[in-house]
């Protein structure tokens, strides 16, 4: 294990501390080919199903029937990764190899392979004749490997099939790694994203003594699918101004070889090593530096610009038209191979221009003066376990959470902000985990009231400061980590996790949607690495969502959609989990919870408005162990006998309101036998075969029935319910309260009457609904439909929710303490969310 | 109207062209009270219910108890807004106002107010005390207008809710509007989002003579909610690198007072006004350039670095900390201005600070000779016709898409590939409507096979080019945007839409999540201006996702999620429309009704690779008028009868493998009576009083039975269907195969397997769900079995689809040209997307 916490430098020698020798021409050559035996073995997995050595003359049969994969990117992936090994070997460095250019996946299985862990890891891919045909054949082909740098490929944390977080996820590997090297490449076409051209300002945030070094390598190949990039398209000096702006020192490199003689490979070979040789060298002054005085000024981190021709030493011309430096190079350039002559000669030549003869011996295997060149054991960077995180991954110390539960005595007091007693048991977590847990939002971690956190810890921040930050909680080191990108924060979480530690994400719940695909791509990781048994469990993915949809009151309707919750559904059951805490007491069990797991995306929506708690500590640990729960208090029920109607809700603000539409009930209509369901795990309505979490039919029966109206006050849009709950006996009478996309509204009332969730069209429903009420109690009805207006109408004179409403609370409390002044009679009151 | 689409240099004056006088100190001191009067009515609205012109000393009634909206960005804001009234008319541009810190709400309200325009909009707000009681308390009020620029906000194409689109917005806007101005502030921190980050880039592809110019704003306030900014955060030189990096040539200029006297306001204001004269005259210089060599290099555009302090001529602290130039500036900063006497009094302090008293008449009019600094008519930035595009929209002149449908003699020959036909469609479309029509896509025209559009158009390109270029169909000007970025594709998008022209963006169908949210912020515009009776419908926002779930023989798992038709289903189905064409024609159809329509987001999934075309253009044209419809070609029900099950199917491949399993029940079971229903327009199967397009539940009856097993091939997630359907009378018979998140697999027939959506599966879900086939058909159903694990040990073998699956096509036609080398043999073949 290299995994070491020490911010030693030791750890970052420069090349004259690491060795005595000159840099020989022996090694550039060895260098060399290992180059040409990783395009080889590349070249040999896009083409080949048979006769992986041309120990015969090509033949069609030998070509694969299905083209795939990308060679554009693959051979400037080899050229690096052989260079990285010279260096790794000399240094003793801890690094790994992160590729944006996720579809250069043959290069990065080409290396893994001739590092020897390919076949250390999976037996079958022996490094002989027979092992490279199996690792030909295998590639991109039915019941084989992806054409990524998929988590099936040892090394790999970054799959790269969704361009943009490279950078993102390097730094997140290389935080709290102070001896990690991220080696990062950065396609041109990836740096056209947004993600990615935010992600190189992650510099301001690294720490240069506490945590790791990224040095990002922009691939200049020039061309995407069918177009050139821009920054291969701009002039040098701006380009050069664009990565000083972003706080980086560039090192220009240019390959391609004006003629094909080996002076002219080894020159490139020498003019690269020694341009690696110098960047890494101003690495060690800057760790030296920092070691030194930790509090210095951020440095200016090197970085490479490394401009290659697109298909380096693939064909120069197909059909005629330019190959190698060009768009035509990004797939399978030679794709009529099995069906032309012309195209399989070429491929044969093109195979035969890399010697293999002189790089595999008899028996096929790597020859050792060229293995020699792969460092050893975990400092193989197919083999560094950083990479693999769930090697690493030690458990969170966890504070008891009933240390920060408040007493609840009679449902419904006190009346606290969630949020901000949650951060109270982050405050601890933090405590207690110094160096493997950080927390990551866009700028909201005060706005969602998490702020006590900042009694033991800063916002890292490594950019400049003033005078006036004193008290801002900012700091060189911390483990609250803010940028107001989404992108950037979900990134660097990932890579924080991938990398064995602990997080967890807070975000607006609307602008979560920022980073859907993110979080698609990492809950496809999640899915995929579930089945390879040497990918180790990882920490969960935890989000916190608070400004939720329902109290947007500064913000209105673009900061209004509870659509990630069905986005997280669409997802394999097995890693997925919603949940919908309703009070305090039961938003500290679940992040109890959900901070200890593993393998999961773990989604919590949660309030920081003020909001009533209404379970006890040992209630809400019991409610969110059953995931849901009959609420005796708040029901009606007549022992032994079945309820008229079912009340159910998820969601802090539904539950509120059903509560209250229970307690219009209980006064108006005292004989209806009224059950309150309350959901905290939503997955739990699912059917036990469609999810780990999902009740039974029975089970679900006893709780919803299979024959009373059930009317459900739901946090988003409602369909999801029905969906969940579609194969369920009673899921005709399931009415479906929820979000409805309407407008703007500025007083909490005002929202759930704007989206008809409101108390009084709950009991309207019930009337509605439960046979018998309508025709006995349409008095009632219509005494709700002008309570209903009359709250309207007090909204729009005053600007404030009508105070029978904002000054509700449950009656139990309600009783002793709703007389001005008591101290219960707290509001639940207007807000101001950011 | 100011609009033109001529590119004459006359409307782009230098300063000296345009007047011929100096810069007076009367100006600035217009300027400067135009600024104190937006300040002054920014303030009431945040703050005030009544009293609006302070006759009487401030009381706490007069204060609003909800305080909402934020203060930080405002003044700057103003300050801009004013500065470029002055410009505007000295040059009579043809200019508007993009605001990318949306949350300064109240600033452009004030400004539009100052302008006219507001009054003459909404006829309540008059232009006197009372006016402004209303306009004050109307903020952030219930029933009110929201705090951000919202559409209801005159002038505005950006509410600013969601930040990082600014710039794109503002790009697309000026594509072919040769003489508009878009004046863009960006906040820092909106600066700090990946889709900002890489949006700078967009002037590599503005032309600098047929587009128009956008003028970049970074306001540089220095906090976030609770942060400083990382560009308010780096040294000086450094972003002016970044700026230079990304093309731009930065202007710089720092505001705030160090006294308050009238001699450093003037000064403030003619360093401003000079800076932002220098500006329009590099532009009007490069303008002129450009329309002397219109092929010439790209320009160096300004922009300008806006450094103010946040909340300027705010409280300077308040409760003893630092207010003016903190983040503590950034929402309300006197918080409790209605319950303490001491916020009052500082607010009332704050309100007389401005001297409304010099600027409004005894009537509450703003004075004349301030009054004068506005534009007039169209002039107005709130005015300009731009920003209500729908005013200048003019409809698309359409080709008659029959000239492009293929002939269909029998269902299932010819096989095309759907998009390229559309290509050809799009082709004229493209030639048709040359100046207000563009295609936007991520570096995926070609590769979705639209390239028919290369031989009108080219890939608008205004970076540099290289000698190689030529056959890449790059050009300084063209109709198709290429960059890899969907953010900026999608914002480019918006931008021209909101200003009154037609366009499309094609995208890999998994990747359209990266823009999840920004079809949320789009849709929401789309929702909240159906009900502003003054905005004029748009054209639709027309998405063609190919390169689907089902085809990614290259890429694997990562390229796969069908989920964004789930995203936007959640939308108000007044805006929202999905279709699914099975094959040429009917996409045809589609494109041809989409590309017409109006104030819509289309979602059109349609596959690129070869695949069988089954309705004729006649045919094609009814099945998509109907929505869906019961294919009698492909069934084998009998007159009079009910069918003893339903195949039901939406998009391509499960229409294929639909059609395969009807062909193998007309086979194997041919006394069955199956019916073959297709659908197109997905939201035919909601229920009509959910969604415009939605059936009735006796025409849904009548298609789909109520009482026959419906087996329902489905393109994405199952749960979508059931969703749909759930209120649906024989809803309980329905199954629903589709998507699962499975793995990754590189053959098209391995694909549809591995998520159990093959024609083996349908049949055997046929036996097993029609009452009375499991018991007599148990060997038929063991067949499909072992075909299904024929098939999948084929194509492991042999890294392709098996022959019988491969090479299968609807009877009718095998029938006639199954025979080798049989005109319509051609294969559905293996693909080559990217």
């Amino acid at each position: 294990m290299t995994a070491t916490t020490s911010s030693s430098t030791s750890a970052w020698p420069s090349r004259a501390d690491a060795t005595t020798g000159p840099l020989e021409d022996s090694t550039l050559e060895q260098v060399n080919s290992w180059w040409r035996a990783a395009n080889y073995l590349s070249v040999g997995q896009i083409y080949l199903l048979n006769n992986p050595l041309l120990r015969t003359p090509l033949s069609k049969d030998d070509v694969k029937p299905r083209l795939l994969g990308h060679w554009g990117t693959t051979p400037g992936l080899n050229f690096l990764y052989a260079h990285m090994n010279r260096v790794i070997r000399e240094r003793e460095l801890s690094a790994f190899y992160l590729t944006g250019p996720g579809h250069g996946g043959p290069g990065l299985v080409a290396n893994t392979y001739l590092e020897g862990t390919y076949s250390q890891t999976y037996s079958d891919i022996t490094e002989d004749e027979e092992g490279l045909r199996r690792l030909f054949r295998q590639f991109s082909f039915p019941g084989g490997i992806p054409s990524h740098v998929a988590p099936e490929t040892p090394g790999s944390i970054h799959e790269g099939g969704e361009l943009g977080y490279s950078l993102s996820h390097a730094y997140g590997a290389v935080f709290d790694n102070p001896d990690l090297l991220a080696f990062t490449v950065v396609g041109d076409g990836e740096a056209e994203t947004g993600p990615l051209a935010t992600s190189w300002h992650s510099n301001k945030w690294l720490n240069p003594s506490r945590d790791g070094v990224v040095l990002p390598v922009l691939h200049l190949n020039g061309y995407k699918i069918a177009n050139p990039t821009v920054l291969a398209r701009i002039p040098d000096d701006e380009l050069a101004d664009l990565m000083r702006g972003y706080g980086h020192e560039p090192y220009f490199f240019t390959g391609g070889f004006s003629e094909d003689t080996a002076e002219e490979f080894r020159s490139t070979h020498r003019r690269f090593a020694e341009l690696l040789d110098e960047v890494l060298d101003e690495i060690a002054r800057i760790k030296a530096r920092a070691a030194q005085d930790p509090d210095g000024q951020r440095p200016r981190w090197p970085m490479i610009v490394f401009r290659t021709p697109k298909g380096w030493t693939g064909p120069k011309t197909i059909d005629g038209k330019r190959a190698e430096g060009s768009w035509r190079s990004h797939q399978v350039p030679l794709a009529s191979a099995r069906d032309t002559d012309e195209h399989l000669h070429e491929l044969e030549a093109w195979l035969q221009s890399y010697r293999a003869e002189e790089l595999f011996d008899a028996t096929g295997r790597l020859k050792d003066e060229i293995r020699a060149l792969a460092p050893h054991g975990h400092l193989r960077m197919s083999a560094n376990p950083h990479t693999n995180g769930g090697l690493l991954l030690q458990d969170l110390r966890m504070p008891d959470w009933h240390d920060f539960a408040v007493d609840v005595e009679t449902p419904g007091a006190p009346v606290e902000e969630p949020t901000r007693i949650l951060g109270q048991l982050l405050r601890e977590v933090v405590r207690l985990n110094p160096d493997n847990f950080r927390m990551f939002g866009p700028d909201e971690t005060a706005s969602n009231r998490l702020q006590s956190v900042y009694d033991v810890t800063a916002k890292q921040w490594n950019a400049e400061y003033e005078p006036t930050d004193d008290d801002d909680h900012l700091a060189r080191a911390g483990r609250v980590m803010e940028m107001l990108s989404e992108h950037q924060c979900q990134g660097w979480l990932e890579g924080y996790l991938l990398t064995g530690r602990h997080g967890m994400m807070s975000s607006y719940e609307a602008f979560i949607h920022i980073v859907d695909s993110m979080f698609n791509q990492h809950a496809k990781w999640l899915e995929v690495t579930n089945d390879i048994p040497w990918r180790r469990p990882l920490a969960s993915l935890n989000y916190l969502l608070s400004s939720h949809v329902w109290r947007q009151d500064h913000n209105g309707f673009t900061h209004q959609d509870p659509g990630f919750i069905d986005l997280v559904a669409n997802k394999k059951a097995e890693i997925v989990r919603v949940y919908l805490p309703p009070d305090t007491n039961t938003l500290l069990s679940t992040f109890d919870h959900v901070l200890r797991s593993r393998q999961y995306v773990n989604v919590v929506i949660a309030g920081k408005q003020p909001g009533p708690s209404f379970l006890s500590a040992s209630e809400a640990a019991n409610h969110c162990a059953r995931g849901l729960g009959i609420w005796d208090w708040a029901g009606t029920e007549v022992d032994g006998e079945s309820p008229d109607v079912v009340l159910a809700c998820a969601g802090d603000i539904p539950t509120l309101e059903t509560l209250a539409a229970a307690d219009l009930l209980r006064q108006h209509l005292p004989d209806l036998k009224v059950r309150v369901v309350n959901v905290v795990d939503l997955m739990r309505l699912q059917d036990e075969k469609e999810h780990p979490h999902g009740l039974s039919h029975a089970e679900f029966d006893t709780i919803f029935t299979t024959d009373r109206p059930v009317i459900f006050g739901y946090h988003g849009y409602p369909w999801l319910i029905h969906r969940l709950t579609y194969r369920r006996t009673g899921h005709a009478n399931l009415h479906v309260r929820g979000y409805k996309e309407e407008g703007t509204t500025t007083t909490p009332f005002d929202m759930v009457m704007l989206n008809d969730l409101d108390r009084y069209h709950l009991v309207m429903d019930v009337i509605d609904r439960t046979p018998g009420l309508a025709q006995r109690h349409g008095g009632l009805r219509q005494r709700m439909v002008d309570a209903r207006l009359d709250a309207r109408q007090y909204t729009r004179e005053h600007g404030e929710d009508i105070p029978v409403v904002r000054d509700w609370v449950w009656p139990d409390v309600g009783e002793t303490a709703t007389q001005e002044g008591g101290p219960n009679a707290t509001r639940v009151t207007a807000g101001d969310n950011e």
